[in-house]
Formats: C-alpha cells, sequence, structure tokens
C-alpha cells in the first residue's frame, strides 16, 4: 500500500478534481492518491520566474507531505519544477516529476520521441532538462501546438485536433516512434492520441504518477536519494537559525493545517 | 495482478531457485513470480559469443511466455542480451532489462554511478549500453572485482568483502552516489552493501523485476514498444516461410513443453 | 559609464563590503558598483533548498536595479542561482553570473580547467551547469577543499593553503590548464594562487564583474536577452493578477525601501 | 596475398554470385575472394530477431574461416550483426563490416554523410551503431527509399530512381557531403550514383570488402583485436563444456563438410 | 585604457577603414583602434589553403604588435584562422576571434543561434569550431546566404534582403533564438536586421573587437592564456635556429617596417 | 600498382631514411614509397606557430606530388597537420594523417586506446582532433612519456623504456585496450612494445603509410574528397591573381625542381 500525494505547484485548485480523478483511473488497486495545490501563487509556470516563485511553497508542500507519512510526492509540472531540491529536502519520501518519468518510459517503447508542448517559451528548459536526464540524442523535435496551459481543457476538440496533427508530423516527418505530452495539463487525449496515429503516447500525469508508484517501493528497499553529495539534506539546526522552518510553518504547512492543502 | 516471467538466459536453472527467493521478497502482494532458465547453452554470458548463442532461445522462451499470458519478462543477464529482438518479437508482453532498469533507478537517486562488475571483459559492452540510455555522462567509474558469474556465491564472504571494497572506493575516490551491481548474480549483497557504505546499491535483479512490474502496468495502458520503427515487428507469414517458427518449435518451445521450462 | 549591482543572495550583508572592496580594485575607471544582499534568507546558498529560498527576492531585487537604472547585475553565486529567471523577467538591464562567465574566460586561457569547491555537495549542480554552459569536455576535475562557504574567510592561511594544494594537484595530475575558484567567497586568493602555481587562476567574483561590465555595453548595442523563447518576460498584468507584484512589493521591494536594500 | 571470406549472413545462396562479381572486380590483383550463405536461417536481416537467429551460424562460419586460413572475413549486413563477438571468438583472422568501414572511409571524404536506407524499421539500430563508432555529429540524415532488402536488385532502374532522389535530397537539402548506401544488397549503383549527383557514395559491399584486405594486411603486423578487455576469446574448454563446440559442428561446420559452405 | 589591434588576415586594405569605421562607433571611449591587414596574400579566406597560406604573416602581426605595445589583437575571419597558434607566441598581448566571442555572446542572449554564412564551402570547418567551442547543442542551423566574402558589401541591399530572409528562417522554422553573422564582412547589418527580426543579431566585427577590450582588461589580471600547456611558447632560440625569426623578419614584419603594416 | 608519397613536414631530411626503411618492410609488395622533407622551415612541430609555418609548403608539396603522378600522400606529423587544406587542394590525390588513420584502426582493435605522446604541450590539439574524429568516448588516456620529437632515437632503449612504462599503466590502469603511438618519430618500437605489453601497439608510421595505401585504392573507385562542400577546392584563376601559384612555385615546387625535394 502506498500513499501518494500529487502537488499541482500553482495556487490554483482549479485543475485537482480532474487530475485525481485521472489519477484514479489508472492507479494501482492498493495505492491512495490526493491531489494539493499552493494556497498562493501563480495560476500556471509558463513562466521560469512564476517556477521560481512556487519553489519554495512546493518544498513546504513536500515537507509537510514526508511528515504525513505519504511515500511519495509528484511535482506537477514538465518543467519537472524544483526536483533536485524536493530530493535534497525529503529524507524518506520519494520525488517523482513529469519529464524524467515520462522519458524513462519512453525509452523503453521507442528509439526516439518528440514532445507536444503549448508555447515555444517552454523549449529551452525542456531541452536542457532532455539534456541532463540523457535523453538529448533520443529527442526527434519538440512540437510546438501553440496553446497555454489554460487553454488545453477549454475546448478538447480543439485541443485534441491540434496534438493529433503534432502528434503525426512528429511520427511521419520528425523520426518519432514515440510521442511525449510536454504538460501535465494536457490530460485526458492520451489514448485517443494513440489509438489515433498508431503509436504509443506518454501521458505527463499518469506517467510520473505510475513512477511514483514504483520510486515509493523502491524507497522502502533503501533506494532513496543518496545523501554522500548533491541530495545531502540541509541540517535541522541550521534551517532554524536561517528562519527557514518559520517561514515554512507560515507560508504553507500551518495554513494548510488550518485551511487544509489543496482542496 | 500481474505475472512476471524472469528469465536466466543460460543452460542451467543452477540460479533459479535463490532468483525467485529475492523476487517473492521485493514482489507487490498481486505479482506472480516465475524463474526459468534455458534447455540448453552456456552456463553463464560472460562471453558475447554465448550471449550471441542463447539469443534465439532467449526470443523462443519470450514469445512462448507472452501466449502463456504472462505479462512482462525479464532479461536476466546484464548486458541486457537481446533485449532489442525481444521488444520487437513481443506484441503484447512487456520486456525489462537490468542494466537500463538499474540506470533508469540510479539516475533518480543521485547524480553519478558506479557499477560493480566481476570482469574487465564485461567493460566495454555493458559502456556501450550505458551510453546508449544516455548514462555515458553520470558514469563515475566500473569497478572490477575479479570474480565470475559463478563465483558470487560461492563464498558470500569473499563476494560481500570485494562489493564493499569497490562500492567505498567508488563512492570515496570516484564521485559515484550511488552504486549499481553488474551481475544479476551478485543478488543478496545489496541490503548489507548499502548499509555498510551509507549509500544506495541498486541491485541488478530487483530492479529489473521491480520495472518490469511497472512496464507491465503500463503495457495495460497501451504504452508498448512502439511498432513504427525500429520495434516493428516481423510479419508471421515469413517465420513461417523462413523456418523460423519450426526451429523456435524444435529449440525451445516444444522441448519445454514436454520437459518444462526452467526448474 | 556603467552601474553595476552585485548582488549577495542571501540574508546577510556580512560579505557585502568585502566584495565591493575587490570590485572598486578591477573595476574600470568609469563603472559605478553597488553591493546589496538580500532582506532575509539563508546566510548561504550550499543547500538547493536555500537556492530556491532567495530566488524570489532575487529576482525582486534585479527588477528593483533595472527600474533604479543599473545597467547591470550580477548574481553573486558559483551556481548561478535564478539566472534564467532572472534574464526572463529582465528587459533591459543585462544579468551575469559567476560560473558562466569563468567559464567562457576560462576557455580562452587553456584548453581545459579545473573547479576548487567546497564541499562535494556542490558539484553535482556545478556539473550540470557546466555541461549546460557546454564545457563539459574542458572541464579537468572538480577539486574538493572542504571547507564551507563561511569558512573561505575565516583562516586565510589555511583556505590559501588548500587552495594552493587543490589547485597543483589540478594542474598537475588531472591535467588542468586553468584553475576556476568555484565560490564567490573564494575572493581574494586568485592573485597570490596564480603566481604559485604558474598557471591562470580565475576568480569567481572578478570573472562575472567583468563579465557584466561587458554584457552592459552590449546591451546597449541591443544584444539583450532574445524574447522570442525562453526569456520571453511574463505580461505584466499577470504579474499583478497572480499577486506577485504585490507579493515582490512586500517581500522585497518595499522592505528595500523603507531599510535601504543590502547594506 | 590474402584471402577474404565475404558472409552474406543469411539462409539463401541468392546474392552470392553477384557479390562475388563485385568484389572481383575492385579487389587487389593477388586478393582471392570467396562468397559463403548459410544453410539455413531467414533470407534478410532486416529484423533484429532473423540478426539474433543467425549469428550462432555466422561466428561458425567465422571460425570455420579462421581454420582454413583466411586472412580476413567480411559480415555482409550493413546492421554490422555480430561484429563484437566476430571479434571475440577470432584469433587470428581479421574481421571487417560494412557501417563500420563505410564511415571510416565516408569520414575521409567529407564532412558528412547521410545513409541511404530501404526502410525505416533500420534506423534505429543503425544509428546507434553510427553513434558507437563515434560518427553522431557527422550524420546529416538517414533518408529511407522504401525497398526491402529482396526489392533493391528486382528493378534496378526503379532502384537506382529512388536512390538517385534520396541522395539528392541528402546533398542539397541535409548537407550532405558523402552518401553511404546502407544495404549491401544496394551493390552495383555507386558508380552511376556517383556520377550522377556529383558527390562520393560509398558502396556497403565494396567498402568492408576493400577495408577486410586493409585489416589482412594490418593483422600480420599484430594489429589484431586485443585479447585484453572486451574480445578475450572464450576459454576452449569451456566452450566443449557448453556444449557450443558440438552445436558449432552441427550447426554449421559439420554441414558446410560435406554440402560446402554457400552456394 | 586599451590599444586594439584589429587584423585583417588578407592581403588587401580594402575593408580597413569600413571596419575601422565601424569599431571606432562601438569601442569604449578610451580605447584606441587600429587596423591592418596583411601586405600579401589572397584577397579572402574561404578556403582553408589560403587560411594556411596567410597564417605565418598573421602570427608576424600579432608579434608585431605584441612589440608594439597593443593590449589586444583580434583576428579577423570568422574561420578563427591562426587563433590557437596566435596565442601560443603570444606572451602578454590578448588574442580574441570572431567565432568564439561571438558565441560566448550570444550564448548569454538565447538558448540557441544560427549562423549566416556566404557559402556552404564554410560549413564544415565552422561547425567544427562550434563543436570545439561547446556550442553543438546550441547550433540550430547554419544558413546560406550564397555570397561570397567580396559580394556583402557590394549592394548593401540585395545583401541586407538575403540576410532578413535568412535570419527569419532561422528563427521562425530552425527554432533559433540568437542570429550570428557569420563573416566579419558582413559588418554594417546587424542593428536594421534586429530591429527588423526582433532577436539579437551578433555582429562578427563588433562581437570580437569587444571581446578584445575584456580580455585586455583581464591580461591586466593576469588571465593571459595558459603556459603549462597547449598555449607553451617556443623558446625563443629555437626561433632563431630554425630560421623562422628570419622569415618573420622577412616576409612580414621588416616589410611592414618599410610600407607600414596595413594601411 | 600505387605510388605513395611520404612527406616529413619538417626543414630536415634527418628522418627520411629511417622513415622509408619502415615503409618498405610493411609496404604492400607493388607500392612504391616516396619520403621527402621539406626545404625549410623548423626541425619539428612541436609547436602550432611552426605548424602553421610549414603548412603552405606542406600543400605545395602535395600539389607537386598529384602533378608528378602519385596516388596518395601521406602528411608525417601526429596533429594531422594541414589535412584539411590538403583535401581541399588535392584532386586526384588522397591524403592520410597518422591521428586520423590510427585511430581508424584502433578503433577496430578494441574499445578504447590510449595516445603515447612526448610532452604535455602535445595534447590539447591532439585532443581536439581525436574528438573532431569522432573518439573522445572511446580515448583512455593521453601518457606523457617527457620526451621531445628529436629524443625518441637518440637513445632508443631509454625511449622504449618509457614508452613501455606508460603503455603498462595505459592498458593496467587507465583501461586501455590498444596504444597507440602519437609521433611518427616514436617509429621501430611498436613491434616490440605489443610482444611486451600483450596488446596491439599502433604506430603512428605505419598506419597512415597504410591508410594511404587503401585511400589510393578507393580514389580508383571515385571515392575522393567530396567538392560539394568544405573540401571544394579554390579555383585556379584566383590562386593566379593572389599571387599563390607563384608563391608555391617559389617556396617550393621550383626549388624542388632544381634541388630535388626531400633528400
Amino acid at each position: 500500500m502506498s500513499r501518494v500525494l500529487w502537488i499541482n505547484p500553482i495556487g490554483t485548485s482549479k485543475f485537482d478534481d480532474a487530475v485525481r480523478a485521472e489519477l484514479e483511473r489508472v492507479k494501482r488497486p492498493d495505492t491512495e492518491v490526493e491531489v494539493r495545490s499552493l494556497q498562493r501563487g501563480p495560476q500556471h509556470l509558463e513562466y521560469h520566474a512564476y517556477e521560481a516563485w512556487v519553489v519554495p511553497d512546493l518544498l513546504t508542500a513536500v515537507i509537510e507531505a514526508e511528515r504525513e507519512g505519504f511515500d511519495a510526492a509528484v511535482i506537477g509540472c514538465f518543467y519537472d519544477t524544483g526536483l533536485r531540491a524536493a530530493r535534497e529536502v525529503a529524507t524518506r519520501i520519494a520525488v517523482a516529476a513529469p519529464c524524467e518519468s515520462a522519458l524513462h518510459i519512453a525509452s523503453t517503447l521507442g528509439d526516439s520521441f518528440s514532445v507536444l508542448v503549448g508555447r515555444r517559451k517552454w523549449v529551452p528548459e525542456m531541452r536542457d532538462n532532455v539534456a541532463r536526464y540523457g535523453y538529448r540524442d533520443r529527442l526527434a523535435s519538440f512540437k510546438v501546438v501553440d496553446l497555454g496551459v489554460h487553454d488545453f481543457q477549454v475546448d478538447p476538440d480543439l485541443t485534441r485536433k491540434r496534438l493529433v496533427a503534432a502528434a503525426r508530423e512528429a511520427v511521419d516527418s520528425d523520426g518519432a516512434e514515440v510521442v511525449v505530452l510536454g504538460c501535465t495539463i494536457e490530460y485526458g487525449f492520451f489514448s485517443d492520441l494513440q489509438a489515433e496515429i498508431g503509436a504509443p503516447v506518454v501521458d505527463a500525469t499518469v506517467a510520473p504518477f505510475k513512477y511514483a508508484e514504483l520510486l515509493a517501493d523502491l524507497a522502502g528497499l533503501g533506494w532513496r536519494p543518496s545523501k554522500v553529495g548533491g541530495y545531502a539534506t540541509p541540517p535541522s539546526g541550521e534551517l532554524e537559525a536561517f528562519g527557514l522552518a518559520r517561514q515554512l510553518a507560515t507560508a504553507a504547512s500551518k495554513e494548510a493545517a488550518t485551511t487544509s492543502f489543496g482542496r
């Protein structure tokens, strides 16, 4: 049995119910799912400054989740915002993120993949992540569908049409064998898409969630982020001294205690 | 519920029981484990010619497993012998392999890793695989412990001693944050090892098995090897025409039918 | 004439005077230097969570500096913390950072370089940056001198001794032709060091400052971060709507108005 | 004087005469050419499972050739099927393969090259080989002409037309300076092709054959595959014990003795 | 105050005045600019043999400049012709070159860049340089405008039109965020160009000149090419013994003395 | 029958006889060997400025050789000095060079190699070449034996001792499976060396010579450097106009006519 927390690292609970519904559909029978978003902050993370503004609260949410006994947390943004720091502050809880998980999975399904993103703006940071994760040579292309995060679910038919067109081009012209959806809010389309194009389409919501279930299992074997180097956790005394523990308390966990995180 | 078949791709059932015991210990409650080895062939795969000689029977075993309704098969050799061809011939069953799985997992646990292998002989092919999987820049080192496949379980104290020494050097001198055991027959040591060195030690038997459980789940979502390119499956008529179907029948599956595969 | 702001992105002004003194020594005659630190936050950024916690205030400081008419800002941490987001929110001001600047310079001085860091902990993020900047093949080694950020200036003789020893090893054993100091608080040592080892030693404080002077000049030619892609600036209306403008006001700039930023 | 054996690693002698004719045309005066195919197995190797099925017999053929006093053997498939294992089992005979040889040669003729293949299916394994051989950055493109192995020689005019069109596009649009034919059965076209497009076209049959002549010479200088690591040869006793020597005898060499290998 | 020498490494002073005018416009107030060309040699360097023929005289010019007290020299060809050797023979003077400088600058302005060159011929050597400098993964494309070095300034409207078209395609279709002009004789266009396409356009004349100003400053801090390895300077006795010092005298500097270098 | 010219690109014929003797020993029966050096210039090419100074005369020698009907020329320096320009000016003659040839050969003999060089000074340019040729990931190490070009043949016992020690370390500690001698003047040692260390040792004189024989054969098939891009040959009219043809005549070929080139 695993308890997995999905964190939408944005200041709106707008997508929480839909994401939870998706995850309930694909979870193992004995996994318990919870979805939370932040108490404040931007409504999407298309800009890197927005990412920056949510990371402190995101880290608080991860620490909080660890204290509450969750086995894994998922960072719900395809930029994998704050993943390094989250694995640093976590001492027991597993942390998964969409890009890393989706690429690991995609790499077992085909030689090369394309990522379908909303805006050209997103490409540079994502391409850096693709490279950092080791998949630069497997990247067939980024395809931009010209939709913002908040557009994907507004007119599903339009979104589907654009995703299908982009996926087809990826497979037919760019040599992709696998398609990866490059935003967690592109949820709900992958099944139709892969039926239509005849190639696997890895979903940015399902992939990290299933990976989180795996990582939670593995944490039980002692396979948790190594603390000998980059993921070494800050000394707790220092957190106090720097007022960060208090900030955490104020900014996120205490609020969470009174208002209940997310929904 | 998933049924996972572990294949020791060697002509001896010597390690089957021990591997099964390891897997039983780490499987999900609702996973069913079976372990098989081949009816013929070399007793280990340290040489690439030996790998070559077992792949036809290994592929037969994978096809057989698919027909028997297994959800996933694991290729039990850290060379990931025959992985590409296995994903090609499989149409429904998921296929996992040690090196790929272990590196995916290790990459979520730390910045860089060392692989503990038995012989220098093994390094070139494994290093090529590390590079193909995208992890060349994460590879801290290969450490050779000078033990053959059949030596690892003969004197567990000696093996443990050598593995600890090599792992220590990897972490202290080579900058590894994670240690990967580079042979499936190095089973049974990872828990002690990671306790002793204070860094995660990814086991070559447990890692692909847990990954196989994941891939089996994902196959249910339609995330199976893409058939638009490199993993396209041979046309069945051609298999007949070339006599490969019959060869399969003779060489492996029919034998398997009479003598029972594996144990 | 250029006005350059050095930002120590930590919640202490402890190093401000010394850094200013260093910069005054190396600035062009017509450059105006100012050094600021943050009103709150951790005293150093060795942990990635600390980095995360300071970035919002750091971005506020950059925006603030742009409004105040500075031509360039330097992010005073060798992790190049928040560089991508800073170039995103900046529309006119140039932003430089230590690792990027130091490596650009080092690459003109020799074939390969070593980076002298305080802790092993720092290596993974820095190595990722080295790779992102394109210098992975030029990296001879990271050398760890086992000193924390706050240790470097406590006992200068000890620090010098350790830096000399590490630099020597880098040049003599690791093949480095150039040495890079991997922390801005390693200031004050490079001249002695390079005299002693007979190879250039690039300082993490001087390098980005001189680079900032260059980038300020170039901005005058219209060579500012491209807004067609990854560095596109958030729409100001959205900043308002998301309460980030206000958060900025509260967290940083307004405070800064009353208490004076930095010193 | 060198004796070179070309092995068509497929269960048909259909192409043997034509290949021999090609090689006779380009061989050094004092080279002796022989062409053989296998006694059984698939008629082409477009599928990786087919590759797998032929490798044991291919290795047998190489060992056999070494015993018969050949100086070099060529593996007649652009996947370079079994090359690593062939160099492992060989102790005296040199082994060449089309992709490796063609890329070495192409790299001396121009900055970048395109490979003309029959099917998209072939690309992933070949691209992995291109990368392993070090030429990923020199690869301009793979061009797919939509012809199977057995189609190339059926309607030479159609084949020529498609190859010319693909080669033109490679040179004019993809930036290729050199064209490489990515299948040994694309023999007979390179001269016309290079005359027509005005750039060198490296043939997959001629290239490895000429390279084999070179490697045979070099073997005479002691430049044979290094036995200190990955190419270490299996101990002969072990081959006996594992029944592989006998399998060899049955599967290939004895048959070869009675029926004469190849034609 | 810095004295910077721009060297047009060709046997014509045709472009000297125009280049000087460009540099005067962008130099720091206290920089002194001089422009020289060679006494003999080809009129452009599109061919690598031409590059080869000018390097001895170019090196002589650099040594000469060092003796005359210049602080920096710029090699005025986007191939960065002779850069390695120039840094080798220089002991005090800083040496900058267009491609290296432009890419360093471009990399601070955006994720990826395209280089606008005159001829396809130029691409291979330039791409090798891009790779050597570490920017292969940042290279969006080379765009060929089909103009020779001597064509760029003949019909500025035609040149502008072609550069705009190529730059637009680079930004709109190839994903470039920054455009780099790949020939020093493409001077005079970058301001218009960047206004028109809305993305920074790095000029091959301005970039290395501004970089030279920086490098001159840095040389004052002791940051000169490292002499412990690849940039070690030939022993002066040897230069005499080999007659190179005399050749220098004859071929270039003495001539320069009588006829005055450059203009 | 092939006529191959070995060019020692230095201003001394000191090594010509010994090199010719080596080549005579390894040539094909029907190959004709000639060895030449330059009429002027430095006695070795350890410095890049020396390389620069000889390239014009080297190119003249290549053009001359083409006119005289040689089938191939070898550039006798492991820096592969002037190789790009030589292939540019050549229209019929094949050009080989030591580093490129030796690495192509070494890559067929083992997974990784070490290069034994005289001075640390040589490493950066050679490492850049190794990377350009695609072998960076196959490079185990450079080993410096602290001997200059002119030292290698002075005390053969000392040289042999140092080379053996370095080769041993390469194989035993650095993981090299193959050793490459990184200077043409390290001739005469490879046979003893490989006997002693038990791994192939690729000689920098023999390797490019044998490769030249191959390339000469291939040129006969039309496989000559592609003239569609980087190797396009300068128009002959332009050579006249720029006075380079005359320079050639003066500097090298005419002199050669009267004094006989080389010996």
